[in-house]
């Protein structure tokens, strides 16, 4: 990809996420994880690829403004108009268009081009392991939403077989279960190399926070008269 | 403390707090610590500690809307002025009162009783390990700031000698320094426990995140024309 070209997408991507540094820093993390995965494949199209890392979460302001739209579909079309207008040739638009359009991670819709499956592994890489963990924190956050929830009898759920929204809740339905949904072999690899440091925070968070609740209720019950 | 003493301050907490679900987890963690390290003192006055628990952060809101303000003054103030209209006896209120406005870690005006010190401890304690890592990244996720800073090169920075705010600027400068502020032993041992947690966390978020822009650089440098 000529530089030029590379700074038009970037800085087009940049307009469109103006309003979110951690959304920025997840783009470059993406392409990165992709280029390094597509190091190991044969036969990229790094012209395909780099646009539609760059371009793949440009639909997220639409989404959060109006949560029954979808990030990928509405990101892909935005990129593909975004590419005629600049003068792109179609078939080169439609290809982005459809790399950004499979994204995200859902039963159909998968994503076919290699450069498709690219985007997908490298994005998934990035709820793997400790930044999985510190995005989704940082999502909870923005959002106000809970660490976790507690039971009527005052115990620190788990986030199994829960279902208010929570840290652990997403813990247990989401990052817990990502390790093996990847299509390349070096993709699976660093999500595996990532993994111990997901369940050690999990599970010394979970002790740190339910140890204190255990012991914590029955001594309030013993000093309140 | 009786009963119902404890659910007139717990409601005053509450309508204090009810904009923020993760402040009043914290509360209640810190109550929980608190009653922990009492049980290892002696002469600890609960009916002055419970209710310091209780309203330690009280004065949040009106810090978040003018940071100007600082949290531990205005709840204090705020804490005394509850237990006179409720007809506390003064001397009590005032003992409360001195508690809150000490429990923020600062140079001066520190901590004197002994219900003051736990409270100072208790609450440090939940920046400790883990649940520290998960509260300073939900905090960073509601004012919408960095995981780290890039350097002009493109470096991912630790967060050292860094002055503009991030996770791992925040990390370096205040979580990984905390492990020996504390006036009880038992907080001691608590925080040392939860200190490998922490440690191993920011190292590997470090990792995970300084590794694709260490190659990715490169590697994009090679695939731009």
């Amino acid at each position: 990809m000529k530089k030029e070209t590379y700074r038009l997408i970037e800085n087009y991507m940049r307009s469109c996420m103006e309003d979110s540094a951690h959304d920025q820093e997840h783009i470059y993390r993406v392409l990165y994880n992709a280029l390094d995965i597509a190091k190991t494949e044969r036969n990229v199209n790094y012209d395909i690829l780099i646009a539609a890392c760059l371009l793949h979460d440009i639909g997220r302001k639409e989404q959060f403004e109006n949560p029954a739209l979808c990030h990928a579909k509405v990101g892909s079309e935005k990129a593909y108009q975004f590419l005629i207008e600049h003068g792109f040739a179609k078939d080169y638009a439609e290809q982005v268009k459809q790399c950004i359009r499979t994204h995200r991670y859902r039963r159909e819709d998968l994503p076919q081009s290699l450069e498709a499956r690219i985007l997908f592994d490298a994005d998934k890489l990035d709820v793997a392991g400790a930044i999985g963990i510190a995005r989704t924190l940082v999502y909870k956050g923005a959002v106000s939403e809970s660490l976790y929830s507690v039971s009527p009898n005052g115990e620190v759920l788990t986030g199994e077989n829960d279902t208010n929204p929570s840290f652990f809740q997403e813990y247990k339905y989401k990052l817990e279960k990502l390790y093996s949904n990847f299509y390349t072999k070096k993709a699976m690899e660093i999500a595996r190399e990532r993994q111990q440091s997901a369940v050690d925070f999990y599970n010394a968070l979970y002790r740190e926070v339910s140890t204190p609740y255990q012991n914590g209720r029955d001594e309030l019950e013993k000093r309140l008269g």
